[in-house]
Protein backbone atom coordinates (compact mmCIF):
# COMPACT_ATOMS: atom_id res chain seq x y z
CA UNK A 1 0.00 0.00 0.00
CA UNK A 2 1.28 3.50 -1.22
CA UNK A 3 -0.05 6.95 -0.68
CA UNK A 4 -1.91 7.85 -4.02
CA UNK A 5 -2.25 11.71 -2.87
CA UNK A 6 0.33 13.99 -4.78
CA UNK A 7 -0.94 17.47 -5.01
CA UNK A 8 -2.62 19.34 -2.12
CA UNK A 9 -5.86 22.26 -2.85
CA UNK A 10 -5.04 25.14 -1.68
CA UNK A 11 -6.33 28.78 -1.49
CA UNK A 12 -4.43 31.46 -3.76
CA UNK A 13 -5.10 34.93 -4.52
CA UNK A 14 -4.58 35.93 -8.35
CA UNK A 15 -3.26 39.19 -8.71
CA UNK A 16 -6.78 40.88 -8.69
CA UNK A 17 -7.08 39.55 -5.04
CA UNK A 18 -9.45 37.01 -6.20
CA UNK A 19 -9.41 33.86 -4.12
CA UNK A 20 -9.22 30.52 -6.16
CA UNK A 21 -9.12 26.67 -5.27
CA UNK A 22 -5.69 25.75 -6.85
CA UNK A 23 -3.34 22.73 -6.27
CA UNK A 24 0.30 22.57 -5.58
CA UNK A 25 2.59 19.74 -5.83
CA UNK A 26 2.83 17.69 -2.49
CA UNK A 27 6.18 17.96 -1.01
CA UNK A 28 6.25 15.84 2.55
CA UNK A 29 9.67 14.23 3.99
CA UNK A 30 10.03 10.70 3.98
CA UNK A 31 11.91 9.20 7.17
CA UNK A 32 13.88 6.61 6.03
CA UNK A 33 14.94 3.91 8.83
CA UNK A 34 17.50 0.60 7.92
CA UNK A 35 16.58 -2.63 10.02
CA UNK A 36 18.40 -5.81 10.21
CA UNK A 37 19.16 -8.04 12.77
CA UNK A 38 18.29 -6.49 15.61
CA UNK A 39 19.67 -3.22 14.09
CA UNK A 40 17.97 0.15 13.52
CA UNK A 41 18.97 3.02 11.95
CA UNK A 42 17.41 6.82 10.94
CA UNK A 43 19.10 6.89 7.61
CA UNK A 44 17.60 9.70 5.98
CA UNK A 45 14.78 12.34 5.82
CA UNK A 46 13.78 12.74 2.03
CA UNK A 47 12.08 15.87 0.71
CA UNK A 48 9.94 13.99 -2.18
CA UNK A 49 6.54 13.89 -3.56
CA UNK A 50 4.62 11.07 -2.28
CA UNK A 51 4.21 7.53 -4.63
CA UNK A 52 6.10 5.09 -5.65
CA UNK A 53 7.80 5.47 -2.30
CA UNK A 54 9.21 1.98 -2.65
CA UNK A 55 11.18 2.50 -5.79
CA UNK A 56 12.01 5.78 -4.63
CA UNK A 57 13.94 4.03 -1.25
CA UNK A 58 15.45 0.99 -3.85
CA UNK A 59 16.58 3.23 -6.09
CA UNK A 60 18.07 5.75 -3.39
CA UNK A 61 19.53 2.74 -1.21
CA UNK A 62 20.88 1.59 -4.90
CA UNK A 63 22.64 4.95 -5.54
CA UNK A 64 24.38 4.85 -1.58
CA UNK A 65 25.69 1.41 -2.41
CA UNK A 66 23.51 -0.22 0.22
CA UNK A 67 21.71 -2.89 -1.78
CA UNK A 68 22.97 -4.58 -4.80
CA UNK A 69 19.12 -5.35 -6.05
CA UNK A 70 16.16 -5.39 -5.00
CA UNK A 71 16.70 -8.79 -3.17
CA UNK A 72 18.93 -7.34 -0.30
CA UNK A 73 15.76 -5.53 1.21
CA UNK A 74 13.17 -8.25 2.53
CA UNK A 75 10.15 -5.99 3.04
CA UNK A 76 9.70 -1.87 3.07
CA UNK A 77 7.09 -1.11 5.74
CA UNK A 78 5.11 2.01 6.41
CA UNK A 79 4.84 2.81 9.76
CA UNK A 80 2.27 1.00 11.97
CA UNK A 81 -0.22 4.47 11.84
CA UNK A 82 -1.98 3.52 8.77
CA UNK A 83 -2.06 7.42 8.08
CA UNK A 84 1.27 8.04 8.05
CA UNK A 85 3.05 7.44 4.42
CA UNK A 86 6.26 9.68 6.01
CA UNK A 87 7.62 6.61 7.65
CA UNK A 88 9.31 3.98 6.09
CA UNK A 89 11.44 1.19 6.66
CA UNK A 90 13.54 -1.43 4.64
CA UNK A 91 14.24 -4.54 6.63
CA UNK A 92 17.58 -6.05 5.18
CA UNK A 93 17.57 -9.88 4.88
CA UNK A 94 20.85 -9.52 6.74
CA UNK A 95 22.65 -7.02 9.20
CA UNK A 96 22.57 -3.82 7.80
CA UNK A 97 25.34 -2.94 5.41
CA UNK A 98 28.44 -1.32 7.49
CA UNK A 99 28.64 1.58 5.05
CA UNK A 100 25.49 2.49 6.27
CA UNK A 101 26.47 3.43 9.79
CA UNK A 102 29.45 5.51 8.13
CA UNK A 103 26.84 7.46 6.06
CA UNK A 104 24.52 8.28 8.91
CA UNK A 105 24.53 11.26 9.73
CA UNK A 106 20.12 11.93 9.65
CA UNK A 107 20.42 14.90 7.41
CA UNK A 108 17.58 16.34 5.25
CA UNK A 109 18.46 15.29 1.96
CA UNK A 110 17.07 17.33 -0.32
CA UNK A 111 16.89 15.52 -3.58
CA UNK A 112 18.31 11.68 -2.61
CA UNK A 113 21.28 12.95 -4.12
CA UNK A 114 23.87 9.94 -4.77
CA UNK A 115 26.75 11.49 -3.92
CA UNK A 116 26.17 11.75 -0.27
CA UNK A 117 28.62 10.11 1.86
CA UNK A 118 31.37 10.70 -0.23
CA UNK A 119 34.41 11.62 2.08
CA UNK A 120 36.74 13.07 -0.12
CA UNK A 121 36.44 16.03 -3.17
CA UNK A 122 37.94 12.83 -5.31
CA UNK A 123 34.95 11.07 -7.41
CA UNK A 124 36.39 7.59 -8.47
CA UNK A 125 36.68 7.19 -11.74
CA UNK A 126 33.68 5.75 -13.22
CA UNK A 127 32.48 2.08 -14.35
CA UNK A 128 32.50 2.23 -18.51
CA UNK A 129 28.73 2.00 -19.27
CA UNK A 130 27.76 -0.74 -22.19
CA UNK A 131 28.27 1.51 -25.64
CA UNK A 132 24.82 2.98 -26.81
CA UNK A 133 23.73 1.76 -30.84
CA UNK A 134 23.67 4.10 -33.48
CA UNK A 135 20.10 6.02 -33.18
CA UNK A 136 17.93 7.92 -35.43
CA UNK A 137 17.49 11.38 -34.69
CA UNK A 138 13.65 12.18 -35.05
CA UNK A 139 13.21 9.26 -33.22
CA UNK A 140 15.07 10.83 -30.08
CA UNK A 141 13.42 14.25 -30.68
CA UNK A 142 9.94 12.99 -30.74
CA UNK A 143 10.70 11.95 -27.08
CA UNK A 144 10.44 14.91 -24.91
CA UNK A 145 6.33 15.18 -26.49
CA UNK A 146 6.17 11.63 -25.49
CA UNK A 147 7.30 12.20 -22.29
CA UNK A 148 4.89 14.78 -21.74
CA UNK A 149 2.06 12.61 -22.18
CA UNK A 150 3.21 11.03 -18.87
CA UNK A 151 3.93 14.16 -17.30
CA UNK A 152 0.21 14.21 -15.17
CA UNK A 153 1.47 15.97 -12.18
CA UNK A 154 3.39 18.98 -14.59
CA UNK A 155 0.22 19.44 -16.70
CA UNK A 156 -1.96 19.73 -13.65
CA UNK A 157 0.58 22.36 -11.37
CA UNK A 158 3.75 22.01 -12.59
CA UNK A 159 7.17 22.01 -10.51
CA UNK A 160 7.56 18.10 -11.06
CA UNK A 161 10.47 16.73 -12.58
CA UNK A 162 10.20 13.29 -14.88
CA UNK A 163 12.47 10.59 -15.38
CA UNK A 164 11.97 7.48 -17.81
CA UNK A 165 13.68 4.79 -19.13
CA UNK A 166 13.57 4.34 -23.27
CA UNK A 167 14.39 1.11 -25.15
CA UNK A 168 16.33 2.41 -28.31
CA UNK A 169 13.64 3.10 -31.06
CA UNK A 170 10.88 2.95 -27.85
CA UNK A 171 9.07 5.44 -26.36
CA UNK A 172 9.34 6.25 -22.58
CA UNK A 173 8.56 3.70 -20.00
CA UNK A 174 8.93 3.72 -16.30
CA UNK A 175 8.22 7.29 -15.92
CA UNK A 176 8.30 9.21 -12.63
CA UNK A 177 7.10 12.74 -11.63
CA UNK A 178 8.71 13.87 -8.43
CA UNK A 179 9.30 17.75 -6.73
CA UNK A 180 13.42 16.05 -7.24
CA UNK A 181 15.19 15.83 -10.02
CA UNK A 182 17.42 12.93 -8.07
CA UNK A 183 13.99 11.59 -6.65
CA UNK A 184 12.78 11.17 -10.38
CA UNK A 185 15.90 8.82 -11.47
CA UNK A 186 15.89 7.59 -7.85
CA UNK A 187 12.31 5.87 -8.65
CA UNK A 188 13.30 4.44 -12.26
CA UNK A 189 16.13 2.48 -10.77
CA UNK A 190 13.75 1.40 -8.30
CA UNK A 191 11.44 0.24 -10.27
CA UNK A 192 14.51 -1.36 -12.16
CA UNK A 193 15.50 -3.34 -9.30
CA UNK A 194 11.98 -4.30 -8.52
CA UNK A 195 11.84 -5.74 -11.96
CA UNK A 196 15.07 -7.31 -12.06
CA UNK A 197 15.77 -5.23 -15.57
CA UNK A 198 18.83 -4.02 -16.88
CA UNK A 199 19.51 -0.51 -17.53
CA UNK A 200 22.20 -1.50 -19.87
CA UNK A 201 21.87 -0.18 -23.83
CA UNK A 202 18.84 1.61 -22.59
CA UNK A 203 18.04 5.62 -22.50
CA UNK A 204 17.88 7.63 -19.25
CA UNK A 205 15.37 10.60 -20.54
CA UNK A 206 15.46 13.72 -18.13
CA UNK A 207 12.76 16.76 -18.23
CA UNK A 208 15.57 18.96 -17.00
CA UNK A 209 18.82 19.63 -16.26
CA UNK A 210 21.90 16.88 -16.43
CA UNK A 211 23.77 17.80 -13.76
CA UNK A 212 26.48 16.25 -12.08
CA UNK A 213 25.05 13.45 -9.76
CA UNK A 214 22.19 12.82 -12.14
CA UNK A 215 24.67 11.20 -14.87
CA UNK A 216 26.51 9.52 -11.60
CA UNK A 217 23.11 7.84 -11.11
CA UNK A 218 22.45 7.10 -14.71
CA UNK A 219 26.20 5.51 -14.61
CA UNK A 220 25.70 3.60 -11.77
CA UNK A 221 22.74 1.99 -12.46
CA UNK A 222 24.18 0.81 -15.94
CA UNK A 223 21.89 3.47 -18.51
CA UNK A 224 24.03 3.39 -22.12
CA UNK A 225 22.76 7.20 -22.66
CA UNK A 226 20.62 9.85 -20.96
CA UNK A 227 19.19 12.43 -23.03
CA UNK A 228 17.87 16.00 -21.20
CA UNK A 229 15.61 18.33 -22.20
CA UNK A 230 18.05 21.20 -20.09
CA UNK A 231 22.04 21.38 -20.58
CA UNK A 232 24.62 19.45 -19.27
CA UNK A 233 26.57 20.98 -16.62
CA UNK A 234 30.65 20.92 -17.00
CA UNK A 235 31.03 17.70 -14.38
CA UNK A 236 28.52 15.61 -15.93
CA UNK A 237 30.01 16.42 -19.21
CA UNK A 238 33.38 15.30 -17.88
CA UNK A 239 31.87 12.14 -16.41
CA UNK A 240 30.02 10.92 -19.03
CA UNK A 241 33.37 11.03 -21.22
CA UNK A 242 34.89 8.96 -18.91
CA UNK A 243 32.23 6.59 -18.84
CA UNK A 244 31.38 6.14 -22.47
CA UNK A 245 28.23 7.16 -21.70
CA UNK A 246 26.04 9.04 -24.55
CA UNK A 247 24.78 12.36 -23.19
CA UNK A 248 22.39 14.36 -25.22
CA UNK A 249 21.52 17.77 -23.81
CA UNK A 250 18.98 20.72 -25.07
CA UNK A 251 17.25 17.92 -26.63
CA UNK A 252 14.02 20.12 -27.88
CA UNK A 253 12.15 20.65 -31.11
CA UNK A 254 14.15 19.41 -34.05
CA UNK A 255 17.49 19.94 -32.22
CA UNK A 256 19.73 18.69 -29.75
CA UNK A 257 23.39 18.46 -28.74
CA UNK A 258 25.82 15.47 -28.34
CA UNK A 259 28.08 16.58 -25.13
CA UNK A 260 30.02 12.73 -25.04
CA UNK A 261 29.94 9.68 -27.14
CA UNK A 262 30.32 6.09 -26.53
CA UNK A 263 33.68 6.43 -28.75
CA UNK A 264 34.78 9.75 -28.03
CA UNK A 265 37.95 9.32 -30.64
CA UNK A 266 35.21 9.28 -33.50
CA UNK A 267 33.91 12.42 -33.78
CA UNK B 1 41.05 36.81 -4.58
CA UNK B 2 37.79 34.32 -6.33
CA UNK B 3 37.91 32.07 -9.36
CA UNK B 4 36.39 34.20 -12.67
CA UNK B 5 35.85 31.27 -14.46
CA UNK B 6 32.16 30.05 -14.46
CA UNK B 7 32.04 28.33 -18.18
CA UNK B 8 33.77 25.61 -19.41
CA UNK B 9 34.39 25.45 -23.62
CA UNK B 10 33.71 22.02 -25.06
CA UNK B 11 33.28 20.35 -27.88
CA UNK B 12 29.68 18.90 -28.96
CA UNK B 13 28.35 17.10 -32.00
CA UNK B 14 24.59 18.89 -33.16
CA UNK B 15 21.89 16.49 -34.40
CA UNK B 16 23.95 16.07 -37.63
CA UNK B 17 27.10 14.97 -36.39
CA UNK B 18 29.07 18.19 -36.92
CA UNK B 19 31.20 19.29 -34.35
CA UNK B 20 30.79 22.83 -32.43
CA UNK B 21 32.69 24.49 -29.56
CA UNK B 22 30.40 25.25 -27.03
CA UNK B 23 30.14 26.72 -23.57
CA UNK B 24 28.47 24.46 -20.63
CA UNK B 25 27.89 26.08 -16.90
CA UNK B 26 30.93 25.04 -14.60
CA UNK B 27 30.05 22.84 -11.83
CA UNK B 28 32.76 21.84 -8.74
CA UNK B 29 32.88 20.71 -5.96
CA UNK B 30 33.79 23.04 -3.23
CA UNK B 31 35.08 21.40 -0.09
CA UNK B 32 34.30 23.19 2.86
CA UNK B 33 36.63 23.09 6.04
CA UNK B 34 36.31 25.01 9.48
CA UNK B 35 39.05 26.21 11.26
CA UNK B 36 39.12 27.33 14.78
CA UNK B 37 41.67 27.76 18.07
CA UNK B 38 43.52 24.30 16.84
CA UNK B 39 40.49 22.24 15.62
CA UNK B 40 40.45 21.75 11.77
CA UNK B 41 37.08 20.28 10.48
CA UNK B 42 35.88 18.91 7.37
CA UNK B 43 32.21 19.78 7.26
CA UNK B 44 30.68 19.40 3.56
CA UNK B 45 31.28 19.10 -0.26
CA UNK B 46 29.01 21.79 -1.93
CA UNK B 47 28.68 21.13 -5.67
CA UNK B 48 28.53 24.54 -7.07
CA UNK B 49 29.58 27.21 -9.97
CA UNK B 50 32.40 28.91 -9.15
CA UNK B 51 32.58 31.96 -8.39
CA UNK B 52 31.42 34.12 -4.86
CA UNK B 53 32.41 31.19 -3.14
CA UNK B 54 32.60 33.55 -0.53
CA UNK B 55 29.58 34.48 -0.17
CA UNK B 56 27.68 30.96 -0.66
CA UNK B 57 30.00 30.52 2.53
CA UNK B 58 28.54 32.56 4.79
CA UNK B 59 25.09 32.04 3.52
CA UNK B 60 25.77 28.38 4.04
CA UNK B 61 27.22 28.57 7.32
CA UNK B 62 24.20 30.77 8.21
CA UNK B 63 21.46 28.61 6.97
CA UNK B 64 23.04 25.62 9.12
CA UNK B 65 22.83 28.11 12.00
CA UNK B 66 26.57 27.73 12.94
CA UNK B 67 27.06 31.52 12.05
CA UNK B 68 25.05 34.57 13.46
CA UNK B 69 26.84 37.11 11.17
CA UNK B 70 29.62 37.75 9.03
CA UNK B 71 31.63 38.57 12.01
CA UNK B 72 31.60 35.25 13.90
CA UNK B 73 34.32 34.18 10.51
CA UNK B 74 37.76 35.88 10.86
CA UNK B 75 38.90 34.41 7.44
CA UNK B 76 37.78 32.77 4.06
CA UNK B 77 41.30 30.85 3.01
CA UNK B 78 41.52 29.02 -0.73
CA UNK B 79 44.04 26.16 -0.29
CA UNK B 80 47.54 27.53 -0.89
CA UNK B 81 48.09 26.21 -4.28
CA UNK B 82 46.72 29.34 -6.01
CA UNK B 83 44.81 27.13 -8.90
CA UNK B 84 42.89 25.18 -6.21
CA UNK B 85 39.44 27.37 -5.57
CA UNK B 86 37.87 24.40 -4.86
CA UNK B 87 39.44 23.86 -1.20
CA UNK B 88 37.87 26.34 1.22
CA UNK B 89 38.64 26.94 4.73
CA UNK B 90 36.08 29.41 6.76
CA UNK B 91 38.85 30.04 9.57
CA UNK B 92 36.25 31.24 13.27
CA UNK B 93 37.38 34.00 15.74
CA UNK B 94 36.91 31.43 18.34
CA UNK B 95 35.97 27.83 18.50
CA UNK B 96 34.34 25.97 16.03
CA UNK B 97 30.68 26.03 16.69
CA UNK B 98 29.90 22.79 18.94
CA UNK B 99 27.07 22.02 16.03
CA UNK B 100 29.39 21.70 13.75
CA UNK B 101 30.62 18.57 14.86
CA UNK B 102 27.22 17.35 15.59
CA UNK B 103 26.44 17.82 11.65
CA UNK B 104 29.82 16.82 10.58
CA UNK B 105 28.88 14.13 7.91
CA UNK B 106 31.48 14.55 4.97
CA UNK B 107 28.44 14.89 2.42
CA UNK B 108 28.17 15.81 -0.71
CA UNK B 109 25.77 18.42 -1.03
CA UNK B 110 23.90 18.56 -3.87
CA UNK B 111 22.76 22.07 -3.20
CA UNK B 112 23.28 23.51 -0.15
CA UNK B 113 20.30 22.44 1.86
CA UNK B 114 19.47 24.49 4.83
CA UNK B 115 17.74 21.87 6.46
CA UNK B 116 20.49 19.21 6.80
CA UNK B 117 21.40 18.38 10.11
CA UNK B 118 18.01 18.30 11.44
CA UNK B 119 17.57 14.78 13.32
CA UNK B 120 14.32 14.95 13.28
CA UNK B 121 10.71 15.09 10.33
CA UNK B 122 9.31 17.70 11.92
CA UNK B 123 10.21 21.52 11.58
CA UNK B 124 10.92 23.90 14.34
CA UNK B 125 7.63 26.45 13.45
CA UNK B 126 9.30 29.33 11.91
CA UNK B 127 9.81 32.43 13.24
CA UNK B 128 7.37 35.38 12.21
CA UNK B 129 8.64 37.49 9.03
CA UNK B 130 8.18 41.45 9.26
CA UNK B 131 4.54 41.57 7.26
CA UNK B 132 5.19 42.92 3.61
CA UNK B 133 3.85 45.97 2.77
CA UNK B 134 0.85 46.11 -0.26
CA UNK B 135 2.90 46.08 -3.95
CA UNK B 136 2.00 47.34 -7.20
CA UNK B 137 1.31 44.66 -9.31
CA UNK B 138 2.87 46.07 -12.98
CA UNK B 139 6.25 46.50 -10.17
CA UNK B 140 6.14 42.90 -9.51
CA UNK B 141 5.43 41.71 -13.04
CA UNK B 142 8.32 43.54 -14.63
CA UNK B 143 10.73 41.86 -12.06
CA UNK B 144 11.52 38.52 -14.01
CA UNK B 145 12.33 40.76 -16.92
CA UNK B 146 14.85 42.68 -15.38
CA UNK B 147 15.97 39.31 -13.78
CA UNK B 148 16.82 37.94 -16.89
CA UNK B 149 19.03 41.16 -17.79
CA UNK B 150 21.52 39.95 -14.88
CA UNK B 151 21.59 36.59 -15.85
CA UNK B 152 24.63 36.11 -17.92
CA UNK B 153 24.93 32.51 -17.37
CA UNK B 154 21.39 31.81 -18.20
CA UNK B 155 21.90 33.71 -21.41
CA UNK B 156 25.25 32.05 -22.77
CA UNK B 157 24.13 28.30 -21.33
CA UNK B 158 21.10 27.66 -19.86
CA UNK B 159 21.10 25.60 -16.63
CA UNK B 160 21.78 28.25 -14.32
CA UNK B 161 19.25 29.70 -11.21
CA UNK B 162 19.14 33.13 -10.43
CA UNK B 163 18.21 34.68 -6.90
CA UNK B 164 18.05 38.48 -5.95
CA UNK B 165 16.55 40.73 -3.42
CA UNK B 166 14.49 43.28 -4.52
CA UNK B 167 13.20 46.31 -2.60
CA UNK B 168 9.56 47.31 -2.38
CA UNK B 169 9.16 49.17 -5.87
CA UNK B 170 12.57 48.20 -6.91
CA UNK B 171 14.40 46.46 -9.54
CA UNK B 172 16.43 43.89 -8.70
CA UNK B 173 20.27 43.49 -6.52
CA UNK B 174 22.44 41.18 -5.48
CA UNK B 175 21.32 38.69 -8.13
CA UNK B 176 23.67 35.31 -8.30
CA UNK B 177 23.69 32.48 -10.42
CA UNK B 178 24.47 28.92 -9.60
CA UNK B 179 24.35 25.49 -11.24
CA UNK B 180 22.33 24.74 -7.84
CA UNK B 181 19.32 27.36 -6.73
CA UNK B 182 20.10 26.70 -3.02
CA UNK B 183 23.30 27.90 -3.89
CA UNK B 184 22.19 31.05 -5.48
CA UNK B 185 19.96 31.86 -2.64
CA UNK B 186 23.28 31.07 -0.16
CA UNK B 187 25.16 33.68 -2.20
CA UNK B 188 21.85 36.44 -1.86
CA UNK B 189 22.25 35.68 1.76
CA UNK B 190 26.44 35.41 2.20
CA UNK B 191 25.81 39.13 0.40
CA UNK B 192 23.67 40.59 2.87
CA UNK B 193 25.74 39.33 5.95
CA UNK B 194 28.77 40.93 4.47
CA UNK B 195 27.21 44.12 4.09
CA UNK B 196 25.53 43.82 7.28
CA UNK B 197 22.26 44.37 5.27
CA UNK B 198 18.82 42.98 6.61
CA UNK B 199 16.56 41.39 4.50
CA UNK B 200 13.75 42.38 6.44
CA UNK B 201 10.91 44.59 4.45
CA UNK B 202 12.24 43.10 1.22
CA UNK B 203 11.40 40.20 -1.83
CA UNK B 204 13.29 37.28 -2.34
CA UNK B 205 12.79 36.67 -6.31
CA UNK B 206 13.64 33.19 -7.41
CA UNK B 207 14.26 32.48 -11.33
CA UNK B 208 12.86 28.83 -10.67
CA UNK B 209 10.61 27.22 -8.23
CA UNK B 210 10.31 27.63 -4.86
CA UNK B 211 10.25 24.43 -2.84
CA UNK B 212 10.13 23.65 1.27
CA UNK B 213 14.06 24.61 2.20
CA UNK B 214 14.64 27.41 -0.15
CA UNK B 215 11.27 29.25 1.58
CA UNK B 216 12.98 27.91 4.86
CA UNK B 217 16.25 29.92 4.04
CA UNK B 218 13.97 32.97 2.88
CA UNK B 219 12.56 33.14 6.30
CA UNK B 220 15.37 32.51 8.04
CA UNK B 221 17.03 35.04 6.71
CA UNK B 222 14.47 37.50 7.57
CA UNK B 223 12.56 38.24 4.00
CA UNK B 224 9.40 39.14 3.61
CA UNK B 225 8.32 38.19 1.03
CA UNK B 226 9.30 35.77 -1.82
CA UNK B 227 8.39 35.61 -5.56
CA UNK B 228 9.43 32.67 -7.37
CA UNK B 229 8.84 32.38 -11.27
CA UNK B 230 7.56 28.34 -10.83
CA UNK B 231 5.34 26.88 -8.16
CA UNK B 232 5.93 26.66 -4.71
CA UNK B 233 5.46 22.80 -3.36
CA UNK B 234 3.11 22.33 -0.95
CA UNK B 235 5.26 22.19 2.06
CA UNK B 236 6.22 25.87 1.09
CA UNK B 237 3.16 27.20 1.00
CA UNK B 238 2.62 26.00 4.50
CA UNK B 239 5.78 26.94 6.03
CA UNK B 240 4.98 30.34 4.19
CA UNK B 241 1.90 30.89 5.78
CA UNK B 242 3.06 30.08 9.27
CA UNK B 243 5.80 32.71 9.14
CA UNK B 244 3.86 35.42 7.55
CA UNK B 245 5.89 35.32 4.58
CA UNK B 246 4.19 36.24 0.76
CA UNK B 247 4.68 33.80 -1.22
CA UNK B 248 4.20 34.73 -5.02
CA UNK B 249 4.67 31.88 -7.66
CA UNK B 250 4.11 31.53 -11.04
CA UNK B 251 5.32 35.02 -11.48
CA UNK B 252 4.94 35.11 -15.51
CA UNK B 253 3.80 38.09 -18.07
CA UNK B 254 1.39 39.80 -16.82
CA UNK B 255 -0.07 37.76 -13.70
CA UNK B 256 1.13 35.82 -10.63
CA UNK B 257 -0.81 33.60 -7.79
CA UNK B 258 -0.37 34.69 -3.97
CA UNK B 259 -0.18 31.75 -1.86
CA UNK B 260 0.84 33.06 1.24
CA UNK B 261 0.60 36.98 2.81
CA UNK B 262 1.17 38.46 6.15
CA UNK B 263 -2.64 38.11 6.94
CA UNK B 264 -3.94 35.06 6.03
CA UNK B 265 -7.41 36.14 7.68
CA UNK B 266 -7.61 39.15 5.52
CA UNK B 267 -8.16 37.60 1.87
Amino acid sequence: MQPRKRLLTVRRQDQAGVTHKDQVLLEEPLQLTLQGEGQRLRLATILRTPGDDYELVLGYLFALELIRDAGDVKELDYCATPQDFNHLTAIFRGAIPEKALQLRSQEWVHSGCGACGQDSLEVAPPHQVRPLAAWDADWLCALPDQLRKHQDLFEKCGGSHAAALVRPGGKPELVFEDVGRHNAVDKVVGRLLMNKQTAAGNWLLLSGRSGFELIQKAVQAGFSGVASVGPPSSLAVRYAQQAGLTLVGFLRGERYNIYATADPTGD
